[in-house]
This record gives C-alpha cells, structure tokens and sequence, in this order.
C-alpha cells in the first residue's frame, strides 16, 4: 500500500517523476550518470532550456519576461526583491498574510521604507485583507498568493499602477495567472514544479536596474538573466526534475486542465469538513486555498483516534504547522483523488465511531 | 565500457553513491522517495546531522567550529564573506590565484578595502604567488586552495595572525588540513563532495559578529548556526548524496587513504606528462594540482588525433577551461587508477603515431 503523502513540501511528486530521475541518475547521457555531467555539456544545456520553454509555455509568459532557475529558495528573494527593486530612500508596501510574508517585510527593512498595507495576524492569519489601499509612487507592492501554513489564498490581486510581486511558492502551476499583471513572481520548486534546491522566478526585464544600488553579482537579477541561469554551477538535478516535473503537466493538460481538477479535489475535502459534525475548517471561507487544506477536530478526545486511523491508512504528512495546530492537507498537483478518498473516508470513520 | 569521466565538476561520484542515490529516489523511507520527504522529518533530519557528524569526524574539526550546508555555491559565499567578517570601513587582504579568487576579489570591493596581496594573473595563474607579505589589523585573509581551471594548488598555508578564509571547492576531502590554520572554509559540494546544489561551510564561532553590519538574514552565517542548516528548505538531494559520499569515503578509509592515493595518481600522470614528448605541463611544477592536472599538447597536428583516441577510448570532460586551452584531467577522488591508466596508454599510443 503507497503511502498518501499530505506533506506541505518537500511534497509529492507524480510517480513517473521519481521513475525517471531514479533512472537518470544511473545512466542520463552515453553512460553518465545526471550528476556527474558538466554543467556546460550540450545535454544538461537542453534540460535548463527545455526547463525554461516549459515555464514559459505553460504559463504563457509574454515577451520582456525572463525565466531563472536559481538556489537559496524564496528565503534568498526576500532579500533579492528590495536589493534590486527598492530605490535608495525608495519605499514599498506588503500585505502581512502569513509567517512568510512577515519574512519577506522583515527582509525589506534593511533596505528602505516598509509600508505594510494588510495584515490579518489579528486572527492568526486565517483570512486575506481586503480593500486595503496602496499608496502611490512606491517601489513595489509584495505580496504572497498563498499561505502554506494558514491555508489561505489571494484570489484577487490589486489593480496598482506599481510593480507587482509575488511569492507564489506553493500555488504556482496550479491555476491560471495573468503574467502582465506581476512584475516579479518567484517560487521554491518544493511543492509543485519538483524536488527542494531551486527556485524559480519570472522578471519583467524591464522593472530590473532603477534603483541606484551597487548589487553583489549573485543577488543581481541581471546577471542571471545574462547568463541565463548558468553564471554559477546550476542545482543540476533539482533542474532535471523540474522539467520532468513540467513534462507531466504538459502532458495531463497544463493548467488549465489542473485547475480544474485542483479545485475538484479541494471541493470534496473542504465540502467534508464542513459536512463532518467532527471537523472544522481553519480558514475564512472565501479565502480558502486549494493547495493546503487547514482543519481541526472539535472533540479533542478523538484526535488519538483519528491520528491512529490515519496511520493505519498510510495517510502521512498531515500535522498542522505548529503556528495554526490542528491538521493540514496539503493537496499540491501531483496529489491524486484516490488518496484525498482514503482521506475522507477516514473522517467519516471516525466521525461514526 | 564505461566512460572515463574527467570532468572539473559536477563531476565522478563512486559507483555505489550512484546506485545508493537512484534508489533512495525510489523508496527511502517506507515507501516515500527522498524527494518527497519533509526536510523537518526525523529521517531527513538524522541525514543532515549524519553528513555534519561525517565531516567533522574526516576532517577532525575542533570544537569551536559550526559546519553548514546552504545554497548558491562559492559564489554566494564570495560576497557572505565580507558581509560577515569585512568590518564597517574595515579591510581584507586576497591573494589572486586565479578566476574564482578574481570573482571573490570583486565582490569584496563592495564592503570595503579590498587588499591583493599576491597576484599570479601576470603569467595566467600558472603559479602560485610566494613570499608575499599580509598587512596587519585586517579583518581577515583569504585564498583559494586549489585552482580548478588552471590546475596550480597551494601547498603551503600563510602563518598570519588575522582569520583566514579559505575557498576549498576543488580540493577539499582530498588532502589532510589544519582546521585550527582557518577561521572559514567554504566549498560548493560538486567535486569530491556530492553532486551540484550544496555548499559546505566550516566557520569558527568566534570569528562572527564583529563587524557593526545589519546582514540580511540568509546571509548572516549565525542564522545557519542558529537553525542547524535548517532555517528555511535545505536541498534535500545533494545533502543527502554528499552523506553518500562522505560515507564511502570513510569506509575507504578517510583522509589519510585517501591522500595517498590521489598523490598516486596525480604522479602517474604528472609523470607521463613529463616523459612523453608529446605534451608538457601547464603549471609550475611546485604548485601543480593533484585534482586537476593541465597540460598541453606540443604537436598542433596530433590534436584531432589525441581527441579521437580519447573518445574512442570514452574518455570524456578531458577539454581545458577556455582561459586556459589544451586539456584538463580532473582526477577527483572518485577517480579510479583504472581511468588515469587508459588516459596514459592513449597518450603514449598518439606519441607513437
């Protein structure tokens, strides 16, 4: 029995992912294995271009935008975002939705004026702000799309005449964005596009070298984009599966094929936690994500039980963020049906119990 | 056959961190893949206290000392450096043994008095500068061990009284050091360590916060010291394929073995080089590298023959770094004898041709 993986990332990956990197790891190229190959080999050339073709593809990035796989995960953007896009004595605004986003502020401090527009640690983050104002004449406006640990998610962004940039760490590649409308996206490839050790982000060119700054040459998203992603040795293998991992989703039917089936599957998970007289979902209604599922039992005498049962049923990864507490189902793109079932039916099993 | 992988990195893993790695991908704990793994679960955190533990019991680390595993590569690490020792109108003393030490020269210029002490660019680094003298009251020294491109290696350490800082991506696990000599020792994983996607970073705690800096959090080396390479998702893959290979390498023996084979190597085929009529060493021969070993051929028209010899022999990665032209052996210590012997028998073949 395959044991159903809730993780809220590292996460699952599909099957034939895991085959095929396996598989590439023994013998990748005329008897190399994929991490022993230079860099600069023709073969691991076509893998980061494939990789960044399917970016582009799938998300339908128009001209002027750049496609980066880079390492330091979306910690390292925190810092990179106002190194490149905050002017000295320049100003930005951040929505406060989440312990990443209170991160990401943290980060952009030390670099200039910090206006946070929203903020919904009132009630643990469990919803969105809305109609919130952000002032004219700044940088940049930041904000996360969705909130890994709380189970939010934005699903309208502002209309500002400013840059716009996102942390889309753990609901990239799961719905239809509209890529003119952000100026800078960036995501750790540890949930939806493959294993942790890469991150990527989209660049408005455009948007890049305004602020005055002298930038150290790694932090600088010029250079990566110069260099196309290869000025340093690359995260090899993180790379690889991410293409593999974007292969998939081409092949299942890109993305709007997932989203439709992403909000399938968190339909019939949240529909349950609100059916089961057990349960209680975590987040404000209309805020709520389809990739990370929060939930709570409301008869604390029943939580053994349930934990129990669950591990009978191989449903591991389910423990909520020690933050929120409770329970969290992280349901990412690779996640299948048959295993938020197992999931359900454990519920309502208990629930009679 | 095998093919002969001479490569300056990523580059030759031994054949058992290989199979080990694709089937971890598989099924490493019952029944997850490594990939999928939460990083904060207990068997990934006993992979990461594991790979720590190994590289201080093989490089006999004195207490006082933090090991890290982060991202970005030496590169990174070019600018940590100074952000992290270089105090506020401090100064910091380099010596210029090549490409690398030139990037790490640069980005040090951006925190503060930037000090070349030795500078061998004046004959393209083919040697290692000698008896050049450190000022006193800087904030620290720092030198590159071994330089991957032009094949010259530091065989003996300044004794000064200021830290020292020293990049060891290319030659670290393969020769005995003094870790009490060195206040930081840094090292992108890609050659004797694992694969691409992780750097390794030995730091002396007492060494840090000294400088009146505001350092952004994933730059601050106390963060990592604090999270235990922990602080936000480490790259899983490469962290646990360099346990691997520390592991194989202590089962051969550790340091000491291992030393003394690649000193065998290396001989061999400096040794050859020197004999055969037909190529001549790139470095000084004092300062010649024992992982990669530079030569030339001195018979423009056996060019395309020698090339053809080593493919047909599936000896590959064998190219030099474009500053540099000729060839380069990189003879890591995942090299097997096997592989320096077909080289030498293809280049005695193309002399006798």
């Amino acid at each position: 029995m395959k044991t159903h993986n809730f993780s809220a990332g590292p996460c699952i990956l599909p099957d034939e992912v895991f085959k095929k990197a396996s598989d590439a790891i023994l013998d990748f190229d005329n008897s190399l294995s994929l991490i022993e190959v230079s860099h600069r080999s023709p073969p691991f050339v076509n893998v980061m271009s494939k990789c960044i073709s399917l970016v582009k593809e799938l998300l339908n990035i128009p001209k002027g935008y750049s496609v980066l796989f880079l390492q330091g995960g979306a910690s390292l953007q925190f810092l990179m975002v106002p190194f490149n896009l905050m002017k000295l004595n320049g100003s930005a605004a951040y929505l406060n939705t989440g312990t990443w986003s209170t991160k990401a502020i943290n980060e952009a401090k030390l670099f200039g004026n910090t206006i946070v527009v929203g903020d919904s640690s009132d009630k643990n983050f469990n919803y969105i702000p809305k109609n919130y104002s952000v002032p004219e004449n700044i940088d940049y406006f930041h904000c996360t799309s969705n909130n890994t640990i709380f189970g939010t998610q934005i699903k309208e962004f502002p209309k500002i005449s400013s840059p716009i940039v996102c942390d889309m760490s753990s609901d990239i590649f799961s719905r239809k964005i509209n890529i003119n409308n952000f100026d800078i996206i960036y995501a750790g490839a540890q949930k939806n596009m493959g294993p942790a050790g890469t991150t990527m982000v989209i660049v408005k060119d455009e948007t890049l070298n305004k602020t005055g700054r002298d930038i150290p040459t790694m932090l600088n998203y010029q250079t990566h984009i110069d260099k196309e992603s290869m000025f340093n040795t690359p995260p090899v293998f993180s790379i690889y599966v991410s293409m593999l991992t974007l292969e998939w989703l081409k092949n299942k039917g890109g993305i709007d094929y997932i989203e439709k089936i992403n909000n399938e599957k968190a339909n019939l998970l949240y529909k349950e936690i609100d059916r089961n007289s057990l349960f209680t979902g975590t987040a404000n209604t209309e805020d709520r994500s389809i990739m990370n599922v929060t939930f709570s039992i409301l008869e604390k005498e029943k939580e053994k039980i349930f934990e129990n049962e669950c591990l009978k049923n191989k449903i591991s990864g389910l423990k909520g963020h020690r933050s929120v507490g409770g329970y969290r189902a992280s349901i990412y793109n690779a996640m299948p049906i048959k295993s938020i079932k197992t999931l359900i039916n454990v519920m309502q099993k208990v629930e009679n119990l």
